[in-house]
């Protein structure tokens, strides 16, 4: 399930050379899902640290692992794009914040905006 | 439970006059709950979410409302700072899936440090 997401994060990424343009473009792939949520492949992830970060160490780790490689890739990106170390570790953490709350909110509403009104603040946030 | 994460943003909001401060200073004090997260009263809204959106109708109504009422007091303090209708529902959108992202991220990391990063890009977020 987390390498399905980091595939399609590491297509957009890969997909334009513009961080800001790439990030979105994910973005805009996933807001795609909501059309169909009960066949959402990512959610899962989020899910499972939400129901057992409290629970279970061993998939605690499994999802703090995942969200470190999702991370990684965007801080990769943004580091190529002339982000210091510090400044693109932390703004892929905000980004993966973002995406998973995302979801979250859209699932609750049922309705993809949450993850559009996301993908718009994306250039603003890349400005820092 | 979502009456007490409402109560605290609100004392946040009514607190400083900026929206960025206010909503740091609530981000701040969202933080130090992850110093013993297995007390932190918030998260359970979130989790329902994440674990009835697809199952329970009344409980994802349930979410959908805590999420909405938090919206609101967002939104009410952006346009009291001059943001249109339109800007200020959207960026409240973004602040609560950022928060609910942030939570989950924390948990699965066992670390408060995802919520001070959110708290940092505040200020880029409302000067869009």
């Amino acid at each position: 399930m987390s390498h399905y997401i980091r595939m399609k994060i590491k297509e957009s990424l890969d997909a334009y050379p513009d961080p800001a343009e790439s990030i979105q473009a994910f973005l805009q792939d996933l807001s795609r899902q909501f059309t169909c949520p009960e066949n959402f492949e990512g959610f899962p992830v989020g899910l499972l640290a939400a129901e057992t970060a409290l629970r279970s160490e061993k998939l605690q780790q499994a999802c703090q692992c995942a969200y470190q490689e999702w991370e990684n890739l965007f801080a990769g990106k943004l580091r190529s794009a002339g982000f210091s170390d510090e400044k693109a570790a932390e703004i892929s953490t905000v980004l993966n914040a973002m995406i998973e709350g995302g979801i979250i909110l859209s699932l609750a509403k049922k309705d993809k905006m949450p993850i559009i009104h996301i993908s718009k603040q994306i250039p603003s946030l890349l400005r820092t």
